[in-house]
């Protein structure tokens, strides 16, 4: 989301079938909240495929790449690295001496006094090898509770950038969601906004469907109709 | 996590299987970040059942609800309801007037000048009838890019408590993490502790798995292992 340096966000780890949903959402989360790019393990296509067809259709620049050298990754990572993890440093403790390492530590997130550098924010699935936790930067726990490495990733996202996050503009994206008190309104998609914002193959995919926002808009019209149970 | 009002989350809908592994995050993320309660549908007893084991294991209080009637738990609410969904307000713009709405208006998370009321957020699924739209007194969209509920729920609590469920004290837990730079330190669970952290058992659970810490230290003696390769 800063030019001034790159926030990836690495899966660690994927069981391609059952972890298909949490690595998708990985990715969807990365995106949405001011991640550059993800990289899942090579084993978790299926994943890639729908964060590329969110980002083809709601924008980005946002990377999705498939790697099957996770270790080398974050061993060779020319930059700062912070694995999310439930026994970490608490993540308000932590929070502020990430910022300075990788130069976010201004009051704002444009950057700070300090050099920016890229990040690498690993999200532990199975398999999360010793060496990570020495290799790590920072070991950082969105509490100390076991809980879901995508709520934790969404608050580390959101209080490493400040909420300067969710005021990010996107390019290249052919539907607009406006925000609204209530209502579902897709823009910039002409004749096709109603079954986009319905998103109704998404509801019938797999992976889309765990974007909760597209199965629910999915499903709008059977809702309407369960109304009247 | 707040004596003055009980903050609900609601998974609305739910799909056995498929949906297990998202409906357990959204319970655990509800706990962990300071809900008071969380409501599965009655179909979703597989991931009640988790977030029930990891309270009694690491703490609570925090309920778990089973009920077959989402509909009305919304319509009768007695208090305000805030419905989670990409179609709604920016939660940077909403999120003042839910804290004042719900008596969280002060400076600090300990009550503002607002009477506490009761708080239902709503986090759907599928089948989301717009009648929720309509009777919700907040429709918020965590950005309003498809991404997850789950990162959605964490980030819409982390700001409505604004950080201070990050300082909560767990009553009645048999193990507690301590959080440090490197390692992986469970206390209280004497000889227990090895296999505590290791939550063997959870790594090979479908649902369990789902909180990526448990999964992760898991399978920490096979990664080490693993580092081999």
């Amino acid at each position: 989301m800063h030019d001034a340096r790159e926030v990836v966000v690495l899966r660690y780890g994927h069981r391609p079938g059952r972890d298909d949903r949490m690595t998708t959402h990985v990715g969807l989360t990365a995106r949405a909240l001011g991640a550059d790019r993800v990289i899942f393990p090579d084993n978790a296509g299926q994943s890639a495929e729908t964060v590329r067809d969110i980002t083809d259709r709601f924008g980005g620049p946002f990377a999705v790449e498939l790697r099957d050298d996770q270790k080398a990754i974050v061993r060779d990572f020319e930059g700062v690295v912070a694995h999310l993890t439930m026994y970490g440093e608490r993540v308000q403790d932590a929070e502020g001496e990430v910022r300075e390492a990788v130069g976010l530590g201004g009051a704002d997130a444009t950057g700070g006094a300090s050099t920016p550098r890229d990040l690498l924010v690993v999200v532990g699935g199975e398999k999360v090898p010793w060496a990570l936790y020495e290799r790590a930067d920072f070991n950082v726990g969105v509490t100390n509770q076991p809980h879901s490495e995508v709520a934790g990733l969404a608050v580390f996202l959101d209080r490493l950038f400040e909420g300067a996050e969710l005021d990010r503009e996107w390019e290249n994206a052919d539907r607009r969601v406006l925000p609204e008190a209530t209502g579902k309104t897709v823009v910039d998609a002409g004749e096709d906004s109603g079954d986009n914002a319905d998103s109704g193959d998404n509801a019938d995919s797999g992976d889309n469907a765990d974007s909760g926002d597209n199965a629910d808009s999915g499903d709008n019209a059977d809702s309407r109709a369960g109304t009247r149970d």
